[in-house]
Protein backbone atom coordinates (compact mmCIF):
# COMPACT_ATOMS: atom_id res chain seq x y z
CA UNK A 1 0.00 0.00 0.00
CA UNK A 2 2.53 2.52 1.02
CA UNK A 3 4.37 1.76 -2.89
CA UNK A 4 1.33 3.47 -4.07
CA UNK A 5 1.28 6.33 -1.66
CA UNK A 6 4.88 6.79 -2.75
CA UNK A 7 4.19 6.96 -6.28
CA UNK A 8 1.37 9.21 -6.06
CA UNK A 9 3.41 11.57 -4.07
CA UNK A 10 6.04 11.00 -6.33
CA UNK A 11 3.64 13.13 -8.93
CA UNK A 12 2.87 16.08 -6.04
CA UNK A 13 6.71 16.46 -5.77
CA UNK A 14 7.41 16.53 -9.21
CA UNK A 15 4.81 19.48 -10.21
CA UNK A 16 6.58 21.06 -6.61
CA UNK A 17 9.96 20.92 -7.98
CA UNK A 18 8.53 22.46 -11.12
CA UNK A 19 7.14 25.41 -9.50
CA UNK A 20 10.49 25.82 -7.81
CA UNK A 21 11.86 26.27 -11.08
CA UNK A 22 9.66 28.77 -11.93
CA UNK A 23 10.09 30.80 -9.55
CA UNK A 24 7.20 29.62 -7.26
CA UNK A 25 5.99 28.23 -3.91
CA UNK A 26 7.06 24.49 -4.18
CA UNK A 27 4.06 22.75 -3.34
CA UNK A 28 2.35 20.27 -5.48
CA UNK A 29 -0.63 18.04 -5.71
CA UNK A 30 -2.64 15.26 -7.66
CA UNK A 31 -6.51 14.04 -7.10
CA UNK A 32 -6.06 10.37 -8.32
CA UNK A 33 -9.68 8.16 -8.46
CA UNK A 34 -11.15 5.01 -6.83
CA UNK A 35 -8.83 2.97 -9.14
CA UNK A 36 -5.93 5.14 -9.03
CA UNK A 37 -5.95 6.82 -12.52
CA UNK A 38 -5.00 10.59 -12.09
CA UNK A 39 -7.76 12.89 -12.52
CA UNK A 40 -5.87 16.06 -12.20
CA UNK A 41 -2.38 17.80 -11.16
CA UNK A 42 -1.40 20.97 -10.39
CA UNK A 43 1.16 23.01 -8.23
CA UNK A 44 1.08 26.24 -6.20
CA UNK A 45 0.94 29.48 -8.93
CA UNK A 46 0.33 32.60 -6.61
CA UNK A 47 3.54 33.78 -8.06
CA UNK A 48 3.13 32.50 -11.67
CA UNK A 49 -0.41 33.46 -12.14
CA UNK A 50 -0.65 36.00 -9.43
CA UNK A 51 -3.54 34.17 -8.24
CA UNK A 52 -3.81 33.83 -4.35
CA UNK A 53 -6.66 30.94 -4.52
CA UNK A 54 -4.04 29.14 -6.57
CA UNK A 55 -2.60 25.93 -3.45
CA UNK A 56 -1.18 23.17 -5.01
CA UNK A 57 -4.57 20.96 -3.82
CA UNK A 58 -6.89 23.46 -5.95
CA UNK A 59 -5.06 23.71 -8.63
CA UNK A 60 -5.13 19.99 -8.70
CA UNK A 61 -8.93 19.79 -8.03
CA UNK A 62 -9.22 22.54 -10.42
CA UNK A 63 -7.56 20.46 -13.38
CA UNK A 64 -9.68 17.08 -12.92
CA UNK A 65 -13.02 19.51 -13.54
CA UNK A 66 -16.40 18.68 -13.15
CA UNK A 67 -17.02 15.64 -11.30
CA UNK A 68 -20.05 14.39 -10.49
CA UNK A 69 -18.60 13.16 -6.98
CA UNK A 70 -15.15 12.18 -5.33
CA UNK A 71 -16.23 9.40 -3.33
CA UNK A 72 -13.32 7.01 -3.25
CA UNK A 73 -10.54 9.84 -4.79
CA UNK A 74 -7.35 10.49 -3.30
CA UNK A 75 -5.60 13.86 -2.81
CA UNK A 76 -2.24 13.33 -2.47
CA UNK A 77 -0.14 16.87 -1.30
CA UNK A 78 3.28 17.59 -0.28
CA UNK A 79 2.34 20.08 2.27
CA UNK A 80 -0.27 19.75 5.33
CA UNK A 81 -3.59 21.28 4.13
CA UNK A 82 -4.32 24.35 5.28
CA UNK A 83 -7.84 25.34 6.14
CA UNK A 84 -9.21 26.65 2.31
CA UNK A 85 -7.51 23.39 0.97
CA UNK A 86 -9.24 21.10 3.84
CA UNK A 87 -12.20 22.67 3.71
CA UNK A 88 -12.33 21.67 -0.39
CA UNK A 89 -11.00 18.16 0.91
CA UNK A 90 -14.45 18.14 3.12
CA UNK A 91 -16.85 19.50 1.03
CA UNK A 92 -16.27 17.52 -1.95
CA UNK A 93 -16.25 14.52 0.05
CA UNK A 94 -12.53 13.28 -0.96
CA UNK A 95 -11.99 10.43 0.88
CA UNK A 96 -8.61 10.24 1.34
CA UNK A 97 -5.66 12.27 1.82
CA UNK A 98 -1.63 11.46 1.07
CA UNK A 99 0.62 14.34 2.90
CA UNK A 100 3.91 14.35 2.06
CA UNK A 101 5.13 15.96 5.46
CA UNK A 102 3.39 18.20 7.73
CA UNK A 103 7.11 19.46 10.24
CA UNK A 104 6.99 22.61 8.50
CA UNK A 105 3.50 23.93 8.56
CA UNK A 106 0.46 22.11 10.13
CA UNK A 107 -2.92 22.36 8.29
CA UNK A 108 -6.45 21.36 8.80
CA UNK A 109 -5.60 17.75 8.13
CA UNK A 110 -6.61 16.85 12.02
CA UNK A 111 -9.60 18.20 11.66
CA UNK A 112 -10.27 16.20 8.32
CA UNK A 113 -9.51 12.87 10.36
CA UNK A 114 -12.26 13.86 12.75
CA UNK A 115 -14.81 14.15 10.38
CA UNK A 116 -13.95 11.01 8.65
CA UNK A 117 -11.47 11.26 6.27
CA UNK A 118 -8.53 8.76 6.09
CA UNK A 119 -5.33 11.03 6.39
CA UNK A 120 -1.90 9.27 5.23
CA UNK A 121 1.18 11.30 6.85
CA UNK A 122 4.02 10.04 5.24
CA UNK A 123 6.80 12.23 6.56
CA UNK A 124 8.83 12.42 3.45
CA UNK A 125 12.20 14.10 4.03
CA UNK A 126 12.78 15.12 0.19
CA UNK A 127 9.46 17.58 1.13
CA UNK A 128 10.34 18.45 4.34
CA UNK A 129 14.27 20.04 2.97
CA UNK A 130 12.35 21.62 0.10
CA UNK A 131 9.83 23.75 2.18
CA UNK A 132 12.87 24.46 4.71
CA UNK A 133 14.99 25.87 2.11
CA UNK A 134 12.12 27.61 0.62
CA UNK A 135 10.98 29.22 3.68
CA UNK A 136 14.25 30.00 4.69
CA UNK A 137 14.67 31.59 1.29
CA UNK A 138 11.49 33.33 0.76
CA UNK A 139 9.66 33.87 4.09
CA UNK A 140 7.61 36.94 3.09
CA UNK A 141 6.62 35.05 -0.16
CA UNK A 142 5.59 31.79 2.41
CA UNK A 143 3.97 34.05 4.90
CA UNK A 144 2.12 35.85 2.07
CA UNK A 145 0.77 32.27 0.73
CA UNK A 146 -0.76 31.29 4.02
CA UNK A 147 -2.11 34.57 4.91
CA UNK A 148 0.11 34.98 8.11
CA UNK A 149 1.34 38.54 9.09
CA UNK B 1 -24.11 50.17 9.92
CA UNK B 2 -26.99 48.00 8.36
CA UNK B 3 -26.95 50.52 5.07
CA UNK B 4 -23.45 49.28 4.31
CA UNK B 5 -23.92 45.92 4.51
CA UNK B 6 -27.13 46.20 2.31
CA UNK B 7 -25.28 48.36 -0.20
CA UNK B 8 -22.45 45.76 -0.18
CA UNK B 9 -25.03 42.61 -0.30
CA UNK B 10 -26.54 44.80 -3.45
CA UNK B 11 -23.39 43.93 -5.61
CA UNK B 12 -22.90 40.33 -4.49
CA UNK B 13 -26.76 40.00 -5.58
CA UNK B 14 -25.90 41.97 -8.96
CA UNK B 15 -23.12 39.13 -9.36
CA UNK B 16 -25.78 36.13 -8.95
CA UNK B 17 -28.00 37.60 -10.71
CA UNK B 18 -24.98 37.71 -13.82
CA UNK B 19 -24.84 34.41 -13.21
CA UNK B 20 -28.37 33.26 -13.38
CA UNK B 21 -28.47 34.99 -17.04
CA UNK B 22 -25.49 33.16 -17.82
CA UNK B 23 -27.06 29.74 -17.38
CA UNK B 24 -24.76 29.69 -13.98
CA UNK B 25 -25.50 28.96 -10.65
CA UNK B 26 -26.54 31.74 -8.96
CA UNK B 27 -24.53 33.29 -6.39
CA UNK B 28 -22.34 36.01 -5.72
CA UNK B 29 -19.74 37.80 -3.59
CA UNK B 30 -17.35 40.81 -3.27
CA UNK B 31 -14.28 41.09 -1.12
CA UNK B 32 -13.89 44.90 0.06
CA UNK B 33 -11.18 46.83 2.06
CA UNK B 34 -11.20 48.00 5.75
CA UNK B 35 -12.00 51.18 4.11
CA UNK B 36 -15.12 49.94 2.32
CA UNK B 37 -12.81 50.02 -0.67
CA UNK B 38 -14.10 47.08 -3.62
CA UNK B 39 -11.17 44.83 -3.87
CA UNK B 40 -13.00 42.42 -5.57
CA UNK B 41 -15.91 40.75 -7.16
CA UNK B 42 -16.92 37.59 -8.62
CA UNK B 43 -20.00 34.58 -8.85
CA UNK B 44 -20.22 31.24 -9.18
CA UNK B 45 -18.70 30.02 -12.54
CA UNK B 46 -18.81 26.53 -12.18
CA UNK B 47 -20.63 26.06 -14.93
CA UNK B 48 -19.75 29.45 -17.39
CA UNK B 49 -15.82 27.92 -16.89
CA UNK B 50 -16.19 24.56 -15.93
CA UNK B 51 -14.48 24.94 -12.97
CA UNK B 52 -15.14 23.15 -9.51
CA UNK B 53 -13.00 26.03 -7.65
CA UNK B 54 -14.93 28.90 -8.81
CA UNK B 55 -17.39 29.30 -6.35
CA UNK B 56 -17.97 32.69 -5.62
CA UNK B 57 -16.17 33.89 -2.73
CA UNK B 58 -13.06 32.62 -4.24
CA UNK B 59 -13.74 34.23 -7.80
CA UNK B 60 -14.17 37.56 -5.59
CA UNK B 61 -11.01 36.69 -3.29
CA UNK B 62 -8.98 36.14 -6.62
CA UNK B 63 -10.25 38.91 -8.57
CA UNK B 64 -8.59 40.37 -5.54
CA UNK B 65 -5.27 39.58 -6.71
CA UNK B 66 -2.15 39.12 -4.47
CA UNK B 67 -2.94 40.96 -1.13
CA UNK B 68 0.00 40.93 2.21
CA UNK B 69 -2.87 40.63 4.14
CA UNK B 70 -6.98 40.59 4.82
CA UNK B 71 -7.41 42.01 8.24
CA UNK B 72 -10.20 44.32 7.93
CA UNK B 73 -11.60 42.97 4.94
CA UNK B 74 -15.02 42.14 4.60
CA UNK B 75 -16.23 39.47 2.14
CA UNK B 76 -20.09 39.44 1.59
CA UNK B 77 -22.05 36.98 -0.20
CA UNK B 78 -25.77 35.79 -1.25
CA UNK B 79 -25.18 32.50 0.35
CA UNK B 80 -23.90 31.15 3.78
CA UNK B 81 -20.26 29.70 2.72
CA UNK B 82 -19.69 26.37 2.23
CA UNK B 83 -16.57 24.71 4.24
CA UNK B 84 -14.43 25.57 0.94
CA UNK B 85 -15.04 28.96 1.34
CA UNK B 86 -15.21 29.20 5.15
CA UNK B 87 -11.55 27.62 5.04
CA UNK B 88 -10.65 30.44 2.42
CA UNK B 89 -11.75 32.87 5.40
CA UNK B 90 -10.12 31.20 7.86
CA UNK B 91 -7.07 30.86 6.42
CA UNK B 92 -6.31 34.23 5.06
CA UNK B 93 -8.00 35.87 8.38
CA UNK B 94 -10.94 37.82 6.48
CA UNK B 95 -12.11 39.78 8.88
CA UNK B 96 -16.14 39.72 9.03
CA UNK B 97 -18.31 37.78 6.40
CA UNK B 98 -21.76 39.68 5.32
CA UNK B 99 -24.48 36.68 4.39
CA UNK B 100 -27.33 36.92 2.29
CA UNK B 101 -28.83 34.02 3.49
CA UNK B 102 -28.37 30.88 5.03
CA UNK B 103 -31.57 29.29 4.84
CA UNK B 104 -31.38 27.16 1.85
CA UNK B 105 -27.75 26.01 2.33
CA UNK B 106 -26.31 26.41 5.99
CA UNK B 107 -22.36 26.03 5.67
CA UNK B 108 -19.31 26.99 8.09
CA UNK B 109 -20.37 30.28 9.47
CA UNK B 110 -20.92 28.82 12.71
CA UNK B 111 -17.49 27.31 12.55
CA UNK B 112 -15.42 30.94 11.68
CA UNK B 113 -17.79 32.66 14.28
CA UNK B 114 -16.01 30.14 17.12
CA UNK B 115 -12.98 31.17 15.47
CA UNK B 116 -13.49 34.82 15.54
CA UNK B 117 -14.72 35.77 12.38
CA UNK B 118 -17.81 38.67 12.50
CA UNK B 119 -20.49 37.54 10.99
CA UNK B 120 -23.55 39.13 9.92
CA UNK B 121 -26.61 37.27 8.63
CA UNK B 122 -29.00 39.54 6.49
CA UNK B 123 -31.56 36.33 6.18
CA UNK B 124 -32.61 38.58 2.40
CA UNK B 125 -35.97 37.64 1.06
CA UNK B 126 -34.57 38.25 -2.37
CA UNK B 127 -31.21 35.94 -1.94
CA UNK B 128 -33.76 32.72 -0.35
CA UNK B 129 -35.46 33.36 -3.19
CA UNK B 130 -33.69 33.14 -5.82
CA UNK B 131 -31.31 30.03 -4.61
CA UNK B 132 -35.08 28.08 -3.74
CA UNK B 133 -35.84 28.86 -7.18
CA UNK B 134 -32.49 27.62 -8.54
CA UNK B 135 -32.43 24.54 -6.62
CA UNK B 136 -36.08 23.18 -7.29
CA UNK B 137 -35.02 23.75 -10.86
CA UNK B 138 -31.54 22.34 -11.02
CA UNK B 139 -31.30 20.10 -8.56
CA UNK B 140 -28.33 18.06 -10.08
CA UNK B 141 -26.40 20.95 -10.43
CA UNK B 142 -26.92 22.46 -7.19
CA UNK B 143 -25.83 18.70 -5.71
CA UNK B 144 -22.92 18.97 -7.81
CA UNK B 145 -21.46 22.35 -6.82
CA UNK B 146 -21.46 21.53 -3.13
CA UNK B 147 -20.30 17.88 -3.36
CA UNK B 148 -23.39 16.42 -2.42
CA UNK B 149 -24.24 13.01 -3.51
Amino acid sequence: MKDLERAMLATAVAEARAGLAEGGIPIGAALYGPDGALLGRGRNRRVQDGDPTAHAETTAFRAAGRQRHYRGTTMVTTLSPCWFCSGLVRQFGISRVVIGEARTYHGGHDWLAQSGVRIVLLDDAECVAMMREFIAARPKLWHEDIGDE
